[in-house]
């Protein structure tokens, strides 16, 4: 029997992203469930009462929540192909590590600079602008930040790349002036089908934002 | 050749004694350095240049870093003796998805029980009581978190239990008559001597954070 496969999920989640690249690299067919983040729905409170967030994939009937949980989930459910993880312990320990990083720094900092404004979107600019230097610091002259290999540091961080443009224009800087190895790193994995065809367009993330900007009265 | 382990530890850390309760489920011996968190050793800030926090474990020379991303090395490398982790992929995501739980809501929540006061203290206390509930819930009538088998939401768990004598007596609350499930499950994980020879006194923690409220003003 064919497994099945649902994936809740809004189009602009830097997490539902994650996911998409994840099973894209696996080679995998879902059924892809957008969410009205603001009415959401009786299915989404039902399988992921604790956070009541999307993504969440839904695999022959049982629920995983959590981004990065989901990614590590279907490497170890379809391990037969274009493995995520290393297989050595300290590397993937590693791998982890860097992850875990992007998580508890970059979203917060990232949301700062899109919708807040002044000193504390300044001071979020420049404290995203460390974290993504010692990003790049880490990726060094590796194609991937998994070495040769595409892994889950790359599809952890490479979601990102959808709001760069956001970023830039709301908080008037250039990644690219700032980082230029970072962004070469993002145009190679964009050549890659798995996230280019994943990823959400970011002039259309751009306009969303602002559009959230004007709501929220921020303009 | 033996493996050299290290870990950089502080006794009153949560996180500290997770990974001295997984080293002791795989029976491992290694060399415990204590830090000073106030004036951090230069190897501390060596090992963990990002995050500059404890527990940091060196083996064989290498560091590794962030307890819970500790807790998963350990056990993929020591794999021969006490599993942490199920090998059903939905069942590791499940068990990934509490201890990040935890990890997200619990530790923040106790601290603010343990160092504020007044409309802050209670809000935290209300909100942790809910945390523990909803773990209760998940707990259900199994003995350990991970079935039959003490796993790495006991480890994630556990050592929060070194903190509920000093949870309990600066917020003014039981948290046995609101949980008495969980106090049976911290009392069972104690009968261990993985968890009794990890954990600190919780009389002395207690002293400790009373220390830090007078230090800090808030007594």
């Amino acid at each position: 029997m064919a497994d099945e496969i649902i994936l809740l999920d809004f189009w602009a989640s830097i997490f539902g992203m994650r996911v998409r690249v994840a099973l894209a690299e696996k080679g995998l067919k879902y059924e892809k469930r957008e969410e009205d983040l603001w009415n959401k729905s009786p299915l989404l409170l039902e399988v992921n009462p604790v956070h009541k967030k999307i993504p969440v994939l839904i695999h022959n009937g049982k629920p995983i929540c959590e981004s990065m949980i989901l990614v590590q989930y279907i490497d170890e459910v379809w391990n037969h192909k274009s493995p995520l993880l290393p297989t050595d312990p300290y590397q993937r320990a590693q791998a982890r590590f860097w992850a875990d990083y992007i998580d508890k720094k970059l979203y917060d900092l990232g949301k700062k600079i899109l919708l807040t404004k002044g000193e504390e979107q300044e001071t979020a600019k420049k404290e995203f602008i460390e974290c993504l230097k010692l990003l790049e610091g880490e990726l060094g002259e590796k194609p991937y930040f998994g070495g040769e290999n595409f892994g889950l540091v790359d599809v952890a961080l490479v979601t990102f790349s959808s709001r760069f443009y956001a970023y830039e224009s709301i908080g008037n800087f250039s990644i690219e002036a700032e980082c230029p190895k970072l962004i070469a790193w993002t145009k190679r994995c964009m050549q890659k089908e798995s996230v280019s065809s994943s990823l959400a367009d970011p002039h259309k993330v751009h306009a969303f934002v602002m559009g959230l900007r004007k709501k929220t009265g921020i303009e």
